[in-house]
């Protein structure tokens, strides 16, 4: 079986090859990933993949069957194939912790490194930490419209194959949501796990009443009925009859709004005011937005397909852009690549992020050194992941993750986390740095003319 | 760790709790696996995924650490425990094979067998099913779109999630793309694989021309270059100065209709007829068919985030439905579930697809026996995959699959490929059917009133 060594774009083997080739794999590079523009329209960026990445890295080797796939490709001599074989990541990482806020033009991730080895990873960390940060930042959306109820991710049917699945529930949980109901992401990420019954028990019982009789007896710690298979009140009728073991009735179709207040009323007046109200289909964080502020009586809320694959804006943009390259014997050499469009130029250097009171700071450590730093006290949030390979970091409890998202978010004014128009925050590139960017954009566009 | 078996939503375990505790265990059911509407507003989808839901059905077993888990819960008792440990799927399995075109309320996926199982394997079908016909659809659309030309699968870095990638070349695959950039996905599924170098190869030399002439040094044989790091037009000319190994360009910036024009007379006017010109950059089927359309001299087509999220519609919204259940020494009962919306009803029955010439007719096998079978000759679409458990189906090779797509809807009238307002392809209920569901309906409101 190929390895995950094999997930990346033809290109970064063809490249780290034309480097090898040339005489460059001791060139060193500075490669940094980080995305433009925030997803949904949004305020903020919840960064999130980095123990997945973390899980890619430390397993980056080259087997066999990998070896033989590439020679089959005709592409490469064995003498490259070897050094493949003898591939050890050697490289720094550093990344901004998981659950963290963050904005455009932010590094999540920087890599330096001998050329080949920073160009091999991109693919694969773009991948991770692209989808994982995107539904982070869904899951914090919708989470924050819930202001507080549970958020259930029942997205596994609809996702973007079984990982899409999988790892999409991690991150869900690393936004704000309570649970998923997905098994595999239970067991493997210690996510708790929710559910009860589908339409399809209700269908196998001669009638409602029966099917619902017969769940609250054998599932009596964990009965929450699906009360819309036929018709949505009567179902709540019937789930009234089962008695005291119920826990809760789930509204699945159907005017959430109207059907959760009458329902609430006949469970209140049938003296269950603790039995809760659970809905799904087809919600977002707008639509429970609304529905909350009408006045819905729902407390547990099933968010599927919108979003496990994020509908609205099913990928996140990042790139992984070189930023200084220091060849063998040489100094280092600031980067950038130019574009038409002011904002995709890339900022150059081995940057990191100091998040102030009210902004945060880009700046370039190339423009600093024996230990003089920008002025003004703030956290710097890259944070050591690897040196010379060897990590350095262990990736806290996804509990952990999932408190530093709320609590980091909690600290940020409302305006950034308002759906529409929200606040922009000021990340402001550093003066030094700021200066050596327009410079190398004047001198860039003078050697391309 | 644990394994796919617990790839499933909690409430399938539940159910198969509930079904095993309240003496159903035998009970035979039918459950479908079909969708409601073609995704993109179009007029026809294709199947994509039984391949990768037979591994899965193959492999489901309950291994020691998934009943740990599972015991951890404290939701089921040690008895149900057993019961999973000594779980063998035993189902008879029937689909439509991959690469065939289908359309809305056709099943594609139809199992029979104990509710228990039947039941269990819902979540991971319409987890692969949907999206992989999701993929290959949107594919299709891009790959009919270019009339011809080469269509890379470049998704990779923004899929979601790492079997994101690779399920999703594959179904691009299948949907008639040429190639991919995801290497596992060429060693995993034997897609070819294509790519050359990025901005950052340029961006690593002094200059464009030394980048380029590096390039075609070491990697004769792969000279398709990039071409859009600083100045485009400049960069097709520092790319004809490499000669005679130049095989292609890619523009990923700016007006690729402009530049392609221009490019295509430099390189023309240079002798280099046959050197081709690539184009990336947030492409779908309609960029595509709009550059086509305007003259655009374009030969390879990239194409990323747009094709492997199916950008527009992230999800395609398949359904699993009970459809016929036989209680233990009792005979068949057909099964519907009800909705508001006609459109949601489903077709009751253990159904089968007839394909005749001009329309599709999808009929009840339950309602027809000793041979008897409705008038006309077609080919029923859905073929046994397992019986009793055992597989009788082999799937054959990714580029057959790839052929069947290409052959079938070269079948169809153009209307249905059309992307806005295609035509509505026919799908008859068979007449029994319609009664028998008419009568059903009826009934079922007079139960549920």
């Amino acid at each position: 079986m190929p390895s995950v060594a094999l997930l990346t774009d033809l290109y970064e083997l063809t490249m780290a090859y034309g480097y090898w080739r040339s005489g460059k794999s001791d060139d060193e590079a500075v490669f940094h990933l980080f995305f433009r523009e925030n997803p949904f329209d949004g305020g903020y960026t919840v960064a999130a993949g980095l123990e997945t990445a973390i899980g890619y890295l430390d397993a980056l080797r080259f087997a066999d069957d990998d070896l033989d796939y590439l020679r089959s490709l005709q592409l490469f001599d064995d003498d490259f194939l070897a050094v493949l074989r003898d591939f050890r990541f050697t490289c720094d990482v550093d990344a901004i912790p998981e659950g963290t806020v963050v904005f455009p033009n932010e590094p999540l991730v920087r890599v330096r490194g001998p050329i080949v080895q920073a160009q091999l990873v991109e693919s694969a960390l773009l991948n991770v930490v692209n989808f994982q940060s995107l539904i982070a930042t869904k899951a914090s959306r919708v989470t924050e419209a819930a202001r507080g109820d549970v958020v259930l991710d029942f997205g596994l049917r609809r996702a973007q194959g079984m990982d899409g699945a999988l790892s999409a529930s991690r991150a869900a949980y690393i936004g704000g949501c309570h649970a998923t109901s997905n098994v595999l992401a239970g067991a493997r990420y210690g996510i708790p796990v929710r559910g009860t019954h589908a339409h399809s028990w209700v269908m196998s019982f001669p009638t409602e009443r029966e099917a619902f009789e017969t769940w609250s007896r054998v599932m009596p710690k964990n009965s929450v009925l699906l009360v819309d298979t036929y018709d949505t009140l009567d179902g709540v009728r019937h789930a009234i009859e089962t008695g005291k073991t119920l826990q809760g009735i789930r509204l699945d179709s159907g005017d959430l709004l109207a059907l959760s207040i009458a329902a609430r009323r006949m469970l209140d007046e049938a003296g269950l005011e603790k039995v809760t109200i659970a809905a799904s289909n087809e919600l977002d964080e707008h639509i429970i937005a609304d529905l909350k502020q009408k006045g819905a009586r729902i407390d547990v809320w099933g968010v599927g397909t919108r979003l496990i694959t994020a509908y609205d804006q099913p990928a996140l943009g990042g790139v992984y852009k070189l930023t200084a390259i220091k060849p063998r014997g040489g100094a280092w050499e600031h980067k950038i690549k130019l574009s038409e469009q002011a904002l995709k130029i890339s900022n150059p250097g081995i940057l990191q992020v100091r998040r102030f009171d009210a902004y945060d700071l880009i700046w370039d450590e190339l423009q600093w050194s024996g230990g003089l730093q920008p002025a003004g006290s703030g956290d710097d949030l890259l944070v050591p992941i690897y040196r010379a390979g060897k990590r350095v970091y262990d990736p806290p409890p996804l509990a952990e993750v999932r408190r530093r998202r709320e609590e980091q978010l909690a600290r940020f004014d409302a305006g950034i986390k308002r759906f529409d128009h929200p606040d922009l925050y000021p990340v402001e590139l550093e003066p030094r740095l700021a200066d050596l960017k327009a410079r190398l954009v004047a001198s860039a566009r003078g050697v391309a003319a």
